[in-house]
């Protein structure tokens, strides 16, 4: 029994429910807070996380409070808003029913924003090898694996295992790749400059492979031939019309020119493919929605599934086809957030009995960083930039966006520090190691045995 | 085959091998630092951790990084100094080895600082119920299940359950205890207080649990009383003079004067007990020296190993009693400090050919911090405050010992932050969940279901 629902009990406002705590979910949460509803924000986790910056947590600039903010803390004073931190499972319809593990919550329309993730094209077995970034916790793994794969080379004896530990490489090089690489060159050659006595870092390779013939490939050319310039310059090698057939722990196989070999490395991230929630599936089967081979759900002009108008699928997860210009529209934050506010005025039009608004994405253009000073922005028609204003103009429209104060002030101070130390502070090797192999040898640590050995005589 | 090691071979330094970068073990190192020796630091992690605000972490008031410094960068300008991240695995005194992982290095003398965690009694059994707080995923870990408690109390429908997700209980009022306890209710009383719809997190009920007679066993008794009254005034329950019997993911098990009773939670947090590391025991082995049951290395005058003049144990791992006042010396950081610093300064002597110092560990007293402008602190003689102004000398001690001016800039910020919004914003529930086990009934979900339900009809 509960109070506050007793209380409603004879004019029970109409329940949104909105799956998904991302772009397109919180904004049409926020988007709610004036109307005649009730909202029930239900989410994995307890907090919204600002993507665009993960791969700055990943490669240990920001630390992964920095880029979060507790759902229920910027919803606290939205008093028509409930959040649940649970699982969804699965949808009935017909009920208007929405399950979860363990219970299922009734909705009068229901909004879908599980969002996406990366796709291994089939090949889930080299998840495991070569994980990719969406979570929290995928940043701290591969935060572990590329500062691991530094102390590890520190241990290495073996030349050969020094270098293998030394590669790193970085599968598919749209704005993810790009930012990964960038950050990982400038890893090796800055910030862990003077931190090993036996290696150096700056001879680490940073490989961008990418299977199509140019970095940044939604981007006009001239920007990606300028973002591959500002790449090399930074001493990322970039591979393109190069496929990745095979992935282990200990090489990759590349193709190029229908031609393989192999390249020996203890590091692959993963920044390819994508892939919507399988809620999209979920939801499709029990809907007859049409979705397309990476899970996305075709929807109507204004976002619904068709034959199902109180069903909205917005965001990552959304295949949008009514835009002259972009179709699909791109799996970015201004889709999300624009198509939360939308479906947030249809629904609360529909119960003022007004006439629904049409949806009509404004495109402000788009923009990728690609290192310190490095970037590039197509703000579309003739304002194009790159390099140092680019990068100015990424690290200040990033540092609006960010949700809560506090962390924009604590995000500008770290990029502050970072700038002029080089210094990345959040390097904390953490979480569970069984991800990471040991050194083969070791024998770098017995080279002052007494005991003669051929391994001994070295340092004695 | 390494270059650097090769140019040494003729001459090759004194080599001093370090295990462990907590305070003793770093600050060893430093001291090390202009002294004709080659000093190895090994670590299992790649950072120095501040532990004594390691709670602040498991209450989500600081992320990770503001408490930790990676070695690597530390003593990166040392250049004296080379780090290794590795687990040691044992000791061949005789030939004067550590085992690694894989390898083995010789070391001229060794200084083992491995540190201490908490100990079960015998229960090990009760860690998964009860986790301490002794590492980065110990703390997030707690994290995680403190306001996961909050989020399962707001899914369930029953009252009873409610009730039992809101019940804390931390065992052992020492230090640690009596911080995790004030800080959980504040978060019940503050932080927490906009955010929840079904439940009031001010409900909570914080249950402080001490076998001994008073809190802050070590104190005097008119701190302890203070620390005690200023732990009520918050909201902690303390339950003095009451041992627990039995933990599991549903209720502890509570004795007082001989009565046994069940006290239903889930959570529990552990902050007893006292024990080494398991390196102290494999050391004892080798060496013949006494180990005490927490498994401390009982150690000479010097800190060395009676017998191994070039082995010395140090911080919370040794256990000295040649002090005539405190007997042993407490497990605190100055003495961790003191005791690195000195035999930095014997091992140097004794290269140099001169008299060794003698061990005098200075008592500059002690402090601990209850909540908010809540603390105790110890001077000596008659210099005792509580309150307000012994909590203003915790945050600023506390502050000035933090490794790195970034993180004292980042810390003293969200300190203030803090206090001025009540904000946690580092409160995420991150890593694994399987150790979180799920409402017991959510119908509180399907109370708007739209089939007659007696849970449904409530709410339509």
């Amino acid at each position: 029994m509960n109070d506050s629902l007793i209380l409603r009990q004879n004019n029970r406002p109409h329940r949104v429910v909105i799956i998904g705590g991302g772009f397109a979910g919180l904004k049409a949460a926020r988007a709610l807070r004036k109307a005649p509803v009730e909202v029930v924000l239900i989410d994995k986790r307890n907090f919204h996380l600002f993507q665009p910056l993960l791969y700055q947590v990943a490669t240990g600039s920001l630390s992964p409070a920095n880029i979060s903010a507790p759902l229920r803390s910027i919803l606290s004073h939205q008093k028509n808003c409930r959040c649940i931190m649970g699982n969804v499972t699965g949808f009935d319809p017909d009920n208007k029913m929405v399950i979860m593990d363990g219970g299922q919550i009734y909705y009068d329309s229901l909004i879908v924003a599980a969002g996406a993730s990366h796709s291994y094209f089939g090949h889930n077995e080299w998840e495991e090898a070569a994980p990719g970034l969406k979570t929290i916790e995928d940043a701290t793994e591969i935060r572990a694996r590329i500062y691991s794969a530094f102390e590890f080379a520190e241990r290495e004896s073996d030349p050969a295992d020094t270098a293998e530990w030394l590669n790193f490489v970085i599968v598919g090089a749209g704005p993810t790749g790009v930012e990964l690489a960038g950050a990982v060159a400038e890893i090796a050659r800055n910030s862990l400059k003077h931190d090993f006595r036996r290696i150096s870092s700056t001879h680490a390779k940073i490989y961008l492979v990418e299977a199509g013939p140019k970095v940044l490939g939604m981007y006009t050319d001239d920007l990606s031939e300028s973002a591959l310039k500002q790449l090399q310059k930074i001493g990322v090698i970039v591979r393109l019309n190069t496929m990745v057939t095979d992935i282990t722990r200990s090489y990759v196989t590349l193709k190029h020119d229908g031609q393989e070999d192999r390249m020996p490395t203890r590091t692959v991230l993963w920044a390819a493919g994508v892939q919507a929630s399988p809620l999209g599936r979920l939801l499709a089967e029990k809907t007859g929605a049409k979705v397309d081979r990476p899970g996305l759900v075709e929807v109507a002009a204004d976002c619904s599934i068709p034959g199902y108008p109180d069903i909205f699928v917005i965001g990552d997860m959304a295949r949008y086809l009514h835009d002259e210009k972009l179709k699909p529209l791109p799996g970015v934050a201004p889709v999300a957030v624009q198509q939360g506010t939308f479906v947030a005025k249809v629904i609360t039009s529909r119960i003022q009995k007004k006439s629904p608004p049409t949806f009509k994405y404004k495109d402000y253009g788009k923009m990728a960083t690609i290192g310190r000073a490095a970037a590039v922005a197509d703000l579309g028609k003739n304002l194009k930039f790159s390099g140092f204003l680019a990068w100015m103009m990424w690290l200040f429209i990033h540092m609006m966006e960010i949700v809560s104060f506090r962390n924009r002030l604590l995000v500008l101070l770290q990029w502050g520090w970072h700038y002029l130390s080089y210094d990345r502070a959040a390097r904390l090797i953490t979480g569970d190691d069984t991800h990471t192999p040991l050194p083969k040898t070791q024998v770098a640590h017995s080279e002052a045995a007494p005991t003669p050995q051929p391994s001994t005589v070295v340092s004695r």
